[in-house]
């Protein structure tokens, strides 16, 4: 047991399950079957359906408001039942269980890997496993008996000869000058977060962000911004965010997770 | 007191009351007020309006993921207020709690009923008791209760002469050699879950299963089907679902719960 | 400390934040890191955004339905960043935490507040404290640290120059005889409830409710209207609610939450 006595018995849930089907409710059944005592947490489960990107932002930008020696559950996993790897990390600040896609590398950019185990220990899993369904089977499990405090080297073999996957959210610098992003998350309010980080705005002067057609001028803060304006700022997750002061961006210009965004430079 | 020591401590909800309201909050805020310490947890709310037979599905399809002894609240309840009994049920691995319209019948399918209460005790509800929320005012209590491992005797009557509704989700054979069944669920992918039962498919030879005008032909997996094609086959429930692999079922071929769906002898 | 030992460990939770994004599950992080062993409950998320007026209904509506001594932490924060002022209230009956823009006034209406405190110390808030999210960096460390026992005064200033905003569901009687209001609430179920207090009814004789150009006749009970039919009555909730037995009256009025209803008097 390395852990500390004061580790917190708090799992998170992350996943693109929604919350029409009892599934989320079964991942909590099996947890709660091996730690009973466990706070468990929906961060969400409408991330859009195999959008990793998505899930990557949304646990990024929300692990560090929980306890540290929290457990993090995040399943978004088109690769189930293939031969990609299932993990188990730790970081400085919290353990993180799921599918090695890489729907960690945001949270790893900023908080390194300290230790990673491959999750191979089937005595821990439910039996039988579904070939679907391997949040519910083999990931609540392992995240249940690492919130209790079990020794991680009894859940998975250590990983030393290779990293996790780890990609940053995808966007390409162009020759042109552009930069192009994609939209990863749409909020309640309707404002697109996009891939492209926030520090590229001090690189050069920019013209705006074209988006489906229209181009969003680059503001500092919403106070800059006529209501009803489409306008692209820094946002609070370090990425460049697209919003309609008192309006809803994701209506207004038709785009959802996905879209195409290009950050076009200034020529003048 | 008849239960095991080491009965858990565990209440899941299952209704057609959306997470709009705030109805499951206030359930869960009555089930708190008589067990503090019981573990609440949602399997779905999103049953459509007074849906039985989905309310059935769901619940037979999730319980066994929840530790022995949990204490399953489950309200689908067209007939509130009308002389509808009122049920707590007692099986091998759990207890249910719920009308008596046959919201239990495919549990009991499988995990016979042993013992079964009719709910008369008044001192345990709520007051006043509403005419048309059962589900907070009476269920909700004797679920807390039961939890606690209060004696059943003295939630109710014990019911010696006539059994719960049983009705298994409805399909009719029929003379020309199809079945007939219906949609009892659409999954978050838009797979349907239908209420036929995978066991007919080894009757005889099938041309396929016919809904809203396309005919689904009958597949072992997954794997044997083209992208985006309409196929059907055994699901992990026991019933026959559709599906289109990556694609959604009920947005292609329209259709919800409710649904007509005709298994389709094939003639040749 | 001025609370009693058995006053319960339990917050519940009422926004406009939806359940899309993480930001409910931040507000439960927040919580669960102050205090661990709380009993979290969401009452709803689906205020629509920023009615204020909407979200005071669902508070005053549901909160006896939780122990006595709970806290309510209710947000609908459409001044959030502002000069408004951030309270800790106490009432007979329960603590309730929020911002002071009329959203405790319906509760207040009937259960009146004891003791008020402004919320002003930092030393309790995340640090840094977002311009945007008090419900996650202001609101839910003092729910945390109420809900735990913490003595109130630590946890503000006692207000005792002015009171809490206070208003109740607003509408107007008119000269003519009408009085008008607007819809509050839509439920699950499509019924409509509305800001009329029900007690208008026994003032004269009126001819109906007028909504989107059809006028909704009175009726004491469900039982008097033919099914499809829109009728208007006495809600448990004190209030006038609209209804179409066995039907949607949102939908099949096409009136959402904010739109006016005019209770016209019987010139016979």
């Amino acid at each position: 047991m390395i852990r500390p006595a004061s580790s917190p018995n708090v799992v998170t849930l992350t996943s693109d399950f929604g919350l029409t089907d009892p599934y989320v409710g079964m991942v909590r059944g099996v947890i709660l079957g091996r730690n009973p005592a466990a706070s468990v947490i929906d961060l969400t489960h409408a991330v859009p359906a195999q959008s990793i990107d998505a899930g990557a932002f949304v646990l990024a930008h929300s692990y560090r408001f929980f306890p540290m020696g929290a457990v993090h559950w995040a399943v978004v996993d088109p690769g189930v039942g293939t031969a990609r790897r299932a993990l188990l990390l730790q970081t400085r600040h919290a353990w993180f269980v799921g599918p090695d896609n890489g729907i960690f590398a945001l949270v790893l950019d900023r908080d390194p890997c300290l230790r990673c185990w491959v999750l191979d220990r089937t005595e821990h899993w439910q039996s039988p496993v579904s070939t679907t369904f391997h949040g519910r089977d083999i990931f609540a499990p392992i995240a249940a008996l690492c919130a209790l405090g079990v020794d991680p080297d009894t859940l998975g073999t250590r990983m030393t000869d290779s990293l996790p996957v780890g990609r940053s959210l995808s966007y390409e610098q162009r020759s042109d000058g552009t930069s192009e992003g994609c939209v990863v998350w749409v909020d309640h309010f309707g404002n697109l977060i996009t891939s492209l980080p926030a520090s590229l705005l001090s690189e050069r002067r920019w013209k705006g962000l074209l988006l489906n057609g229209s181009v969003a001028p680059i503001v500092h803060t919403y106070g800059e911004a006529r209501d009803a304006s489409i306008i692209a700022l820094k946002g609070s997750s370090g990425f460049l965010e697209v919003a309609v002061p008192n309006g809803n961006a994701s209506l207004r210009l038709r785009v959802s997770v996905g879209a195409s965004v290009v950050l076009v430079p200034d020529m003048r």
